[in-house]
């Protein structure tokens, strides 16, 4: 479809056909556009920018993954289609592993996704032959691989749902959640829980790194001071605010 | 996929597998479960309940479909999918025309949607054959029939996007809407707007038909009370409590 630029929802709607393209290519499974859109819902709510507090989030999740002995970037399907080529980047700069995790997981599904990843220049992507399991999940996605998620002390989770990031959370791994919901099960039992768009998060995160990657002190200074729940609560008073001010602007 | 009733969301699971099997059966658009995933997020805020707010602007709504000379119900794939059953009651009970109308339109999607609705018992549902154009629209949904939506004095546009009922509104109808983000164009620029889950606002409205038939100088009161702007405030308003609300209850 021809997406005229000047559409207010213009950037919104090329991300909707791209990810519907998506689909059809078998990267995305189709309830995945579903959860794309409740993502736009919040983002919209967020006013499309990243906020003071997601800002903060993405800076101790880097400094935690460049803490980290084994750190992993856990990948489904929206998270390959929305931001893979940051997450391609992030990985290398903070020396983490990119592990494939599929809620609807086929053979081919996996190799599209992993495909789709090295495409983008990953190398080493792991999730084609998972070989432990994370206890407490009764689907396929508690499958995972022993250099990867299983040994990871710190997972970066796009885009989880809240079984899978609690299940690692029980596992002992410190989670790092990206969700634009920060009601979201996720986000509630992540120990970092990142309220922003995905690319926008990841991007952020790389900017981020040059500073953080130098200095040993900032990094263990900002981790030790971060309290996840007073940050969630600043992104849900952010949305309450936002939501006052739309409805002023509504007004004729 | 099996979806376990005791998900904390099981409902929305089953909504969701169910519309991801609609666009396999051509009748959802792919980029139709991102706007369903939208509304999900919205609802969400709502509570999954129908709010006071919602309710009365219901009530109106009835009310000027039985007011209406030639009341219409325009239908797009998500509504179909959704809501055709109580579409289909209730366009029997205050006797408007159903007229199917496409964002991505095609003869075979619309030969889908319409035979959808015919197996939900609709009888003489416009679409097939659209003869007039409603000006103003620079897509595929323009396209309408002279006997339906064209001549209509009131439409009723669940899940719609803004330029069309704008468009609608431009050409002199009274647009009723139902749209869970209170904030969208839509929601805006209709005179009546239900911010209510289709399906539920739907169902709402047909136990509301028998007072309001029997009853018309309460129908003429109703209307005459009713401020659209006042009432999506309340919707806001509620969100914004709504939000607070789960904020609380998301602290261990």
């Amino acid at each position: 479809m021809q997406v005229s630029k000047d559409h207010p929802r213009y950037h919104s709607l090329v991300t909707r056909e791209m990810m519907s393209d998506m689909v059809k290519e078998g990267i995305v499974a189709p309830t995945g556009l579903i959860a794309h859109g409740r993502g736009e819902a919040f983002d919209y709510l967020l006013g499309e920018v990243t906020s003071d507090s997601a800002r903060c989030a993405e800076r101790v999740a880097v400094a935690l993954m460049l803490e980290a002995r084994n750190p992993v970037i856990s990948v489904n399907g929206n998270t390959a289609a929305l931001a893979g080529k940051e997450v391609v980047a992030l990985s290398k700069l903070v020396k983490a592993k990119i592990e494939v995790n599929l809620f609807h997981r086929s053979l081919e599904r996996m190799e599209k996704v992993v495909g789709h990843m090295e495409s983008l220049g990953a190398k080493d992507v792991l999730g084609r032959h998972p070989d432990a399991i994370v206890p407490g999940i009764a689907s396929d996605r508690a499958k995972c691989t022993k250099a990867g998620i299983f040994s990871a002390d710190v997972v970066l989770v796009p885009l989880e749902d809240g079984d899978r990031a609690g299940a690692l959370v029980q596992l002992g791994k410190k989670v790092i959640a990206i969700d634009l919901n920060p009601l979201s099960r996720t986000a509630r039992v992540a120990q970092i829980t990142i309220v922003d768009e995905v690319a926008r998060a990841i991007a952020n995160m790389i900017t981020m790194w040059p500073e953080l990657s130098r200095d040993e002190a900032i990094r263990k200074k900002i981790i030790s001071d971060f309290n996840n729940r007073a940050n969630l609560t600043r992104s849900l008073e952010l949305m309450c605010s936002r939501l006052t001010e739309l409805a002023d602007e509504g007004k004729p």
